[in-house]
């Protein structure tokens, strides 16, 4: 079924390099004054300082009330209060190509001295030419085999490290930050803001999950065992009396489209009863979550920021935007426009968020 | 690779209608005293009253102090200490037969009405005829197909329901008693202590996951998200708007043997620190936390009990412990005597255990 599944919108990318320099990822300006001010007595105690006193803020803390004020009619056991985020373009900047694509290409660099045939080998070869486009031009197949070369052959406990030492050093093309800065200053806030109302906050999202697990303690305090993703093959092995798990040249499941509800279902056992998105691969996540009984909530990123960072939706090869965002404004879900939601995009600094419970 | 791995040993159950009514499982008699008492002074702050002062019992303490003793030499975070626990034969009885079998059978027999041919084929009519040895004489492909029958076509939504009424009602044959009550008094004792220090508590079990779901929370407190079992194939469908995921007539991964670690490393992305299980199944899953660095914990349940439940290992059909207890015994892992090191077996009434963190 993983397999068969064929829109990978992680893997599509294909046309991303294509597109023209778009307004880039900024490195944030000096914080701009929020649209509606609150009152500055007010302000210190506000668990969301970095969203505007908007329709989507105010839905946030009208459904939290909700779930956790005892004795109201939809108040939810903090047992149950599972919360379901998508990481790329939700949490983390998805332009100009998926973060997880840069480390593909990096990594394919720094095995190249031990594959001298990819000197002359597609896509291996435009790879190494640092022409991406051409090396994505081969489609899914391409992009697959790519990820496959940089992912797989190693063992789990070799390539934890691996992933950490490049997300330590390497830096977005555009703004020149770490990419673990890249993330969404107003989300951080709402996941802090859920875990101290006793949500369990999970990120379910079409990256490899064994690459987003090396860093999303860091910066976004949510542990390994919290995150949801894209799984390759493995296999068991007693190696000199050590047991170790060995990445296969195989994907196993992609946690993307139908496949998200199908794996929160795996992993959780039960509807989560929020759940935030960005784009049409979160739209199934979004229905499974709304069609549970209770107080429920819905929330799209809709990437409304030229200046601030990337305008994109329903034409965007990365990230589109368009069947669930029809059905977010037929249904009422809340779609966040990052333009006008947000006072600020990404962090002014690098800081340590809260513990998960 | 999930339905080539053929030792299925929760289905492996052929034979196990064959054995002879083997000393069974009672209801537990008054109390037995410890073997070797503790003052009674102490008792009262013994979180293992149900162990005996043995090797074992102190094994556990001297783990638990030396993971959480801030300034000790081998301290984890909190946030890695994962435990995780086999649940047949580990944490609830499995004999005369897996307990989700006996759910099979009822099941069977509660559909046969819509399934009139079921009257003349096999393995159904010797399920409906009472004849289980004749209904598994089909081996492993009339297991699978029974389980199948009973497990799958339903939403989600309809299955949890279905099991939580089947174990409101369902008594285990020989002792009369509510499978809810055949969990291991000491194991739920030894669950609590963990979680007391900041343990995170998993199952991680060959039985169905949702099956296991259904009761976890309230009989060992453990919530849906930390059982990890085997998964059957499941479809995402919207059904007049609602959307739903439908039980499809297929395995998707057998959580056994090899598969623990596989499905560990999936839903946890690192090492538990300590593993518990009872038989060659968990085998791989102890190896596999036993080769991680720091302080580990490895224990492993040996039914020695004919009086109070069961004694079996090596040539049992059903938890099979023959292999891992000669790897336990070669490595120092602690090796649990039922008769030996437990003064009770069973609950002596239904507790809510507490609350999982």
């Amino acid at each position: 079924m993983a397999r068969s599944f064929v829109s990978l919108s992680w893997l599509l990318l294909v046309a991303a390099c294509a597109q023209p320099p778009s307004p880039a990822v900024q490195a944030e300006p000096a914080r701009e004054p929020p649209a509606e001010p609150a009152p500055a007595t007010a302000a210190v105690l506000d668990p969301l300082p970095s969203w505007n006193n908007r329709a989507a803020k105010g839905a946030i803390h009208e459904f939290v009330n909700r779930v956790t004020k005892p004795g109201s009619p939809d108040f939810v056991p903090a047992s149950e209060r599972l919360a379901t985020f998508d990481n790329d373009g939700t949490l983390w900047s998805e332009q100009p190509a998926y973060i997880q694509l840069a480390f593909v290409f990096d990594r394919i660099r720094e095995l190249a001295p031990q594959h001298p045939e990819w000197k002359t080998q597609e896509p291996y070869k435009s790879v190494l030419a640092g022409n991406f486009k051409q090396a994505l031009a081969g489609g899914e197949k391409a992009v697959v085999e790519l990820v496959l070369a940089s992912h797989t052959g190693m063992t789990t406990d070799e390539f934890a490290p691996i992933v950490a030492r490049w997300f330590a050093t390497a830096k977005h093309p555009k703004s020149g930050r770490p990419y673990t800065e890249l993330v969404y200053q107003p989300m951080l806030e709402l996941l802090t803001y859920l875990r101290a109302n006793s949500f369990k906050t999970y990120i379910v999202s079409g990256g490899g999950v064994d690459f987003m697990r090396a860093v999303t303690e860091q910066i976004y305090g949510i542990p390994p065992e919290q995150v949801i993703g894209t799984t390759g093959k493995l296999r068991y092995e007693l190696r000199e009396g050590k047991a170790v798990l060995v990445r296969e040249a195989g994907i196993d499941f992609v946690d993307d489209g139908p496949g998200k509800p199908v794996n929160i279902q795996r992993h959780l056992g039960r509807r989560p009863i929020a759940a935030f998105g960005n784009s049409d691969g979160d739209q199934q996540m979004l229905e499974w979550t709304a069609s549970g009984s209770g107080a429920r909530f819905l929330l799209l990123v809709h990437h409304t920021d030229a200046e601030r960072e990337v305008a994109y939706d329903r034409k965007s090869p990365i990230g589109k935007l368009d069947k669930a965002l029809d059905e977010a404004q037929a249904k009422g879900w809340t779609v966040v426009s990052m333009k006008d939601d947000w006072n600020t995009v990404f962090p002014t600094a690098s800081a340590a968020p809260e513990a998960a419970p």
